[in-house]
């Protein structure tokens, strides 16, 4: 269970386990085809941020979902993707700040358009950085902010994890 | 954002669109392959149950979860599963009530493994009942509780939501 504190969080991300996932990062158009990047196993961020989030929390933020031991290496041992080493995709998803009312959703809390894309553009960054510093081997790949998330996902158990900040 | 209350939720679910999912219910075994059951379009349950839980929290859950406009009809406006009308699938997910303690998750607060199978044979048969009862096109699928759920997701966009209980 998250931490329940008196502050409302800034982010919330949802974590799952993949042995392939695909997203769509171009929408087909009449003259060209829907684009897609692709990971191998790794390990899925949906991420949304919410009013009043700043650069301040993404180094932590990277940091603690890059180090966690959330990963089943393949001995079974559970370690982070930076050790496994996994690839990451991340998925920018603004539902994940919806709030019930009536029987609609209301994402009233989610941070404005224009501020929410420049952090996740930092938050894709620093994972990049921080990856790639890990191994050469692995990618971080991620989705077009703004846009609908068309996904695929092959997992072997997702391990669904719920990270606030 | 789910309200933060007082109290800590009895329980946790994280809801994804889906065009099709297929989800393992018995691992492979020396004389027998892997089984698996399978949905087409409608939504993914993800479920754990904390601490304290009871079966009284079962028909609000189930009523909200079916009723809330989640789920986009063909002509792109927002409709209930119960409306869509579209299936189910049910997934245990006791690592949804993991909590940060170092580098590693803790579930002390998920419900005992007892317990937490009858609630959610219970939570699994108000679903089938309620779904059932809306259409006769639609079926009710489910994880079974304690085994490694290996999951396939192919998705027009998950529009995930937490929602807590």
């Amino acid at each position: 269970m998250t931490e329940r504190s008196s502050a409302p969080p800034a982010a919330r991300t949802m974590l799952q386990q993949c042995l392939q996932a695909r997203l769509q990062v171009t929408p087909a158009e009449e003259q060209s085809h829907a684009q897609f990047v692709q990971i191998d196993r790794g390990m899925v961020i949906y991420i949304c941020f919410f009013k009043g989030a700043t650069d301040d929390i993404l180094p932590k933020m990277v940091s603690t979902l890059l180090n966690l031991r959330l990963c089943e290496s393949d001995s079974g041992k559970m370690v982070s993707v930076l050790e496994l080493p996994g690839n990451l995709l991340i998925v920018p998803q603004a539902t994940l700040g919806g709030k019930v009312k009536g029987r609609a959703m209301q994402y009233h809390n989610n941070i404005g358009k224009e501020e929410g894309l420049r952090l996740y553009g930092a938050f894709v960054s620093l994972c990049e950085k921080e990856l790639t510093a890990a191994s050469a081997e692995v990618t971080v790949k991620h989705g077009t902010y703004g846009n609908r998330q068309v996904l695929k996902l092959d997992t072997n158990g997702p391990y669904t994890h719920l990270m606030e900040f």
